[in-house]
């Protein structure tokens, strides 16, 4: 993999070039066409995902056959279903690539040699699980006051790129509204309603 | 601070005498009331807290003055605002003793000197996060998935020592529903409908 784009992923990390060489060693360019899924809800998870570019979505489809998207996952995010990654359980979730993207995968096996031989990047993971821990706090207390759309606007500004690229739908589902809603929250946006 | 309770607390790390010695120059006991608020919504946050035994609850207040639990946190747990505590902002919730509590206080700074010192506990630490960040994406797929009465049953499930202690407006508030509500659930469930 190029020198640079290990440099993209770990830019907070002093990296040696023998440092960069093991984490070439266990890192792996996938190229994933929209539409394909990476992780499908009840199958084991091996891997996790850093985005390099595109866009990732990830859902879970209830008992009744509805479909709730938990997340997008844009440029430099990571993703995966984590009771799978972390604790060897089976997906809870479906990981779906919603355009084109290039992400670099990290297995479970991969992870645990880079954890035993390069200690720098367990400080790296623990900050970026602490930005993770904080943003479900902040996510669940916006869940619980704001309304429809005070979410769709903090959406639109945490996923300004990608906002014009997502199905209707997807949006939608992400925010727990019908899309019937979502399209008037726009309607009022757009005509300057407070 | 007494050797046997830093031992209960990081009994997945194999302590050395030394260790020993800077984890009880950085950990405080502290005794908390029954009400007693130890974070609150609005002001800096500068300890997280491990609890030795009692029963924590973490709450925001929305706009309209109305309460949220978003956790209760039992013997064994770890709790904070996370946003305050790792990201320096202002605290987003409350965090209050709903049982008289002995708890154990880990201040910003001391945990900084720590990981500086103590390369396990940083390994510590990532593995609690690890589980934090799956246990709230199991969480945010039950909350859209399960009906109230299956939160209830998963509630008293992951709380059975607390639930007999605990107010029903705090419960309520938990599941998100009404006093109510959470009481026809239970008359259900000791009638033994399904």
């Amino acid at each position: 993999m190029e020198k640079s784009l290990i440099h993209n992923i770990f830019k907070e990390v002093d990296l040696s070039e023998e440092k960069i060489l093991l984490l070439a060693n266990h890192l792996t360019k996938v190229n994933c066409k929209k539409g394909e899924l990476l992780i499908k809800q009840g199958e084991s998870v091996s891997n996790k995902y850093f985005i390099y570019s595109g866009c990732l979505r990830s859902f879970f489809i209830d008992e009744q056959g509805k479909e709730h998207t938990l997340q997008f996952a844009i440029k430099e995010w990571w993703i995966s279903d984590y009771p799978g990654y972390f604790q060897g359980r089976k997906a809870i979730m479906n990981i779906e690539c919603i355009q084109d993207s290039i992400l670099i995968k990290l297995t479970k096996n991969g992870r645990d040699i880079l954890f035993n031989n390069f200690p720098e990047l367990e400080t790296f993971f623990r900050l970026k699980f602490e930005n993770t821990i904080a943003s479900f706090q902040k996510r669940t207390i916006a869940s619980l006051s704001y309304s429809a759309k005070e979410k769709y606007i903090q959406f639109v500004n945490t996923y300004a790129e990608i906002e014009q690229n997502v199905r209707n739908y997807h949006i939608a589902s992400y925010l727990g509204i019908t899309k019937e809603s979502l399209s008037r929250i726009r309607k009022e946006i757009a005509k300057g309603d407070s």
